[in-house]
């Protein structure tokens, strides 16, 4: 019964998103495109994207498949069905991906378009084109979640032996799909945006001298298709995955409590209720959002997500209490406990965001510390962008253990799986500012590309400028939502597994291991990945070297150049240098926990949380600080073309692939390896008797 | 008894060391000099490094004193004497630091000179030189270690409760000294020489464009100083420390067995008596070092390793069997067991220093592929160079790993102590090898500097290419054995303050936390050092800027250049620098352990351990790697003067402070804190009931 309305509610806020989703899809598309020089060069843009993602989701075809085959000869009896909730997971990732750049793509030549009419229109359009993707990431994977246990309590039966023993471990199927797909549209969408970057770039605006955008550089579409599939896409499928992940995480650790097996049910489904209410508190958020003439963008922003929280805060507490009816669990914790731990989860996500504001925004001293290291030259640009990247662990660790401690202080490893829900509540509008983000950058690319007049450049750049800082508050989430997502998943395989905890100590000699091992795979992705950018950036800069040599029109504009010679070099080596770190990712949890046993998978998973954790941190602030004293210089009086300006751009160079490749790789590594380790739970128990 | 055969063997063992290193000194001394120009230039060196240590030394008084104080009144009953046998271990070590560095002073000269005649004469001055500090630091240790033992058993009993209950803890106090000194020196030292390095290459050779070493650069004096008190008294001091730690270790790990008290003491004293035949064995071994004309030092090095190594792992088995007397713990280890773990240390640390030599050496992929991406400028060096440092990591933590497990599962934690034991037990002429190095490169900057014939270069030159190949191999050493030692220590904290190894999950909410703050110490650790840099790099770059501005007869050698001014600015910054790093290494577990328990301080030591030993092998391999392609480029027909060059070096200098200064600063932070939390493991237990 209980269930049943769980399930009813959940389906009816997840199918509100969607539809929201799709009804401003079609509003987008009803918006005027604008000139015809705008629809050609943003259907450039859009064609690639799409070119690419489908490429992409078949090179994906053949591992799905073995996947899915792995699950289904793996497993035995009913747990042969993980196979299907796995593709369902993988496919619900793909389709939001997919839909979410779809609609960026068309969003952004509205918005270059809308700016003729001032910031609120184009406002509007960019954040309803980021909308569009903050909605349906939610709706879909909140749908999924209900629709698996609904179908399957439906048919299997809705006793809690049912639930545990048959329908929870199908639904770690449903994430395991969503965490495949996330990994690489993370690593390839990031390996092709940064090798467009780069190329574009080192060769465009430091050899021939022309500025950013410029259509007659050949690498700008592959820059621009690299925005939506990297930051649109790409951050899409990996949010998705925290998501499902941390709501999959909960549900298992409430119904691995030491209650009643009533009071189970109750514990787990909780997570999937807080989620609903959330999505409806996000949609709220986004009414919110309009700008006035002259103010900022950034203020209207703020107040969208800012209501959304406030909403949830609000709802959490009366939820909690009608669910659980007064109960109390054995050692004292109860309601109260539960909603406060959301809430920590929710105001140290915030936390975490402006920390992360600090270390990369433009006012404060660290990058003001770049920026004059810029001075000396290169060397010291780097030196001091690292020191900076290194120093700004240290406060989202803080925050990051604080709630971790507190959390569990209130309502034990429930409470830190409702801490991390908390921190991933508003999702919706979160999600949906962050995808405004590449969207604004894009509308100001096309306005330069389709020589707009100026006031629309302004107009893109004010949004722009507020996009910057919502992608460094983004990247702050994801990686503090990534890191307890990860936690609470390794604590449901440890409780799924049903070890001992007194056997998983930090001086056991199997766990020690597993914990160097670990720490040493996001080391290895990470490198893996700045290699494969350094090898696509270079067949760039070759292949944009030679359209300059052979076609000398192209400065002078009567020549056009091969804009599809570039995206294609994207694309192919994109395609080609994700699979080795995907795979390690995914081979690597099952060798250990098949070969060394338990302990050491235990060991292995949090060695790469954490070393996973420090590192994401490091490279996306240090990227973060670098591209900003970049920008400060090219804003100041001492201008671009000086030394000091070649440096700057030496160190953005090098915070691309860190900020917007390795780093937010890594989070979708950690929770995919700790997914992974929860799907073969059974088997492994199994294994190892 | 037993105990009395030990001590005398092991203070006989020591006393030969230090004999040893005290004739070759005065060997040295007895040594040709030269032309007055290189006396004159390598008293400038001389007096630096003495000044600088000096002046350092000073520094640390007063928070020596107070450490002293704090374990005086921290303290109860005999333990208090921890006061003592504190200050005896900050005295050794400083000692063995200064004598070390004496020598090499003198040595450098010396070398030169020797090379007028030939390889093998400068080979055997300068390894000769090596070899004072490489014997000092063995034998000071383990006098240190034998006589504490000695003199405590001789007033307190040498029944095993005394041994265990007031000695060995008293033992700890020596190791922290060693430890605190340590830090510093490798702190102090690594900020010094890199500002000099970096301000003389920088403005002497890239911005006036005069070569390496040229005596006109007013920072050459510096840097070579530098050389001194970085790379010969701040490794000195490192390693002494390592030594220390684990033989410590493996005592109480030893004394803690699960066997009779008359077993543990024979297992406790067995890694003494182990240490002193290594150091015999290390003494023959150097009598191996000679060079044919024509004929590669480095053969004639790796044949003095060599054969140490081998007579090292001759004597194992004997010694372990006479000394246990073919008892077998319980659960099946005896002799043999033993024996085998201690050649896997020994085995391990070749593999780890060979693996460096391959990500480090010239003739490699690594580096060459670093070459090939200085073609498209800094940035992409800079990026390949951090790809190949991510990826270094892999296999030397493999091999950290395998060693862990396999002398685990033959014999235990103590298994590991002895594993680690292992990797040092040739630490006399390893170290001997590695103190060569800087001797080499300062008598090729001599050379330079006197303007000494072309052949005496080439000699120098012929040293010195060995030279780096041999710091490679022994930062692998270096990071490998923290590594183990760090563990081992651990493992002796949590033993001798008798906590449950079932309270210690890594899924314990305390422990995690622990895990995560510990992680990010060393990225904060780093991340000052490096700010260190750059700040007194620029403070450096200025003052020669201004000197060659104010004084242009530099140039042509009608005026000379003001060395002790930059001498000055090396010191000052280096010793304002090194305190803060310091005080948080020594502050943060004392913190924890006080505030938030036993539990968290397990965490936080295994988190700083895991994240350190990632990071130190990350920094070091990317420097070293960087290094030499940079060399490679300056030997090719490219050559200097390039863009590629000019890549290169950009690459080179950001390297210089992740392999010098931050890099192995990290093996010392590791050991330091661990060892702290042995030392107060008493009042912790006191104090946490």
């Amino acid at each position: 019964m209980f269930l049943n309305l769980v399930i009813v509610v959940s389906v009816i806020c997840s199918l509100i998103a969607i539809i929201y989703a799709i009804a401003k899809n079609n509003w987008i598309k009803r918006m005027p495109v604008g000139n015809e020089e705008i629809m050609r060069i943003s259907g450039y843009i859009s064609d690639g994207a799409q070119a690419f993602l489908k490429r992409e989701y078949i090179v994906l075809i053949p591992f799905t498949i073995i996947v899915a085959l792995f699950l289904a000869v793996g497993n035995t009896g009913t747990l042969r069905l993980q196979s299907i909730s796995f593709l369902v997971g993988a496919f619900a990732s793909a389709l939001t991906g997919y839909f979410g750049m779809q609609t960026a793509t068309k969003a952004n030549s509205r918005t270059a378009w809308a700016a003729l009419e001032g910031l609120n229109p184009a406002l509007k359009v960019a954040f309803t084109g980021g909308s569009v993707m903050g909605m349906m990431v939610v709706g879909l994977a909140l749908l999924g979640i209900s629709a698996i246990i609904g179908l399957f309590s439906f048919i299997f039966g809705s006793s809690f032996t049912d639930l545990n023993g048959t329908i929870f471990p199908l639904l770690t199927g449903f994430g395991l799909g969503a965490s495949s797909i996330a990994l690489f549209a993370r690593v390839g969408g990031g390996i092709f945006t940064k090798a467009a970057d780069v190329g574009a770039d080192l060769v465009g605006k430091v050899e021939v001298g022309i500025p950013e955008d410029d259509p007659r550089n050949p690498a700008v579409i592959a820059d621009n298709v690299g925005d939506n599939v990297g930051d649109v896409a790409g951050m899409g499928a990996d949010l998705f995955e925290s998501y499902v992940g941390v709501i999959i995480g909960c549900i298992i650790l409430g119904a691995n409590m030491a209650v009643p097996d009533e009071m189970r049910i109750r514990f787990a489904l909780l997570p999937i209720l807080l989620a609903g209410f959330g999505i409806l508190a996000s949609i709220i958020g986004t009414f919110f959002v309009k700008a006035k003439e002259g103010s900022s963008p950034q203020k209207a922003l703020n107040k969208g997500s800012f209501i959304a929280s406030i909403l949830s805060a609000l709802f959490i507490y009366p939820i909690v209490n009608i669910v659980l009816g007064g109960y109390v669990v054995e050692g004292g914790f109860g309601a109260i406990e539960i909603s406060l731990s959301a809430v920590i989860g929710l105001v140290s996500g915030t936390l975490i965001g402006l920390i992360t504001e600090y270390y990369t925004g433009t006012d404060w001293k660290p990058v003001k510390e770049i920026e004059k290291a810029c001075i000396t030259g290169p060397a010291t640009t780097i030196i001091s962008g690292i020191g900076v990247g290194m120093l700004s662990t240290f406060f989202p660790i803080l925050t990051i253990s604080g709630a971790l401690i507190g959390s569990f202080l209130l309502a034990g490893f429930y409470g830190i799986g409702i801490a991390a829900l908390g921190m991933l509540l508003t999702l919706g509008i979160q999600l949906s500012v962050d995808a405004y983000g590449p969207i604004a950058d894009n509308a100001g690319g096309l306005a330069v590309m389709s020589a707009m007049k100026s006031s629309v450049r302004k107009v893109t750049d004010q949004l722009d400028a507020v996009g910057n800082t919502t992608a460094a508050i983004g990247k702050g989430f994801a990686i503090g939502s990534a890191a307890l997502t990860a936690i609470i998943l390794i604590s449901a395989f440890t409780q799924s597994v049903g070890i001992e905890e007194g056997t998983l100590s930090v001086t056991n000699a199997l766990v020690m291991t597993g914990l160097f091992l670990g720490g040493t795979i996001p080391f290895l992705f990470s490198a893996l990945s700045m290699q494969a950018i350094g090898v696509s950036a270079s067949a760039m800069i070759e292949e944009v070297r030679r359209q300059f040599r052979e076609k000398p029109g192209i400065l002078n504009n009567t020549e056009v150049p091969n804009y599809r010679a570039c995206v294609d070099i994207s694309t192919q080596t994109a395609l080609k240098k994700m699979i080795f770190p995907g795979v390690i990712a995914i081979i690597s949890p099952i060798l250990i926990g098949f070969t060394f046993g338990i302990e050491m998978l235990v060991g292995f998973l949090v060695g790469a949380t954490l070393s996973g954790v420090l590192l994401a941190i490091f490279m996306a602030n240090a990227g973060g600080a670098w591209d900003n004293a970049k920008k400060r210089i090219e804003a100041s009086e001492v201008g671009k073309a000086t030394d000091m300006h070649k440096a700057a751009v030496v160190g953005d160079t090098v915070g691309d692939p860190f900020k917007d490749t390795a780093g937010p790789s890594l989070n979708t590594l950690i929770k995919l390896m700790a997914i992974i380790a929860l799907v073969i739970a059974p088997m492994l128990k199994t294994f190892w008797g």
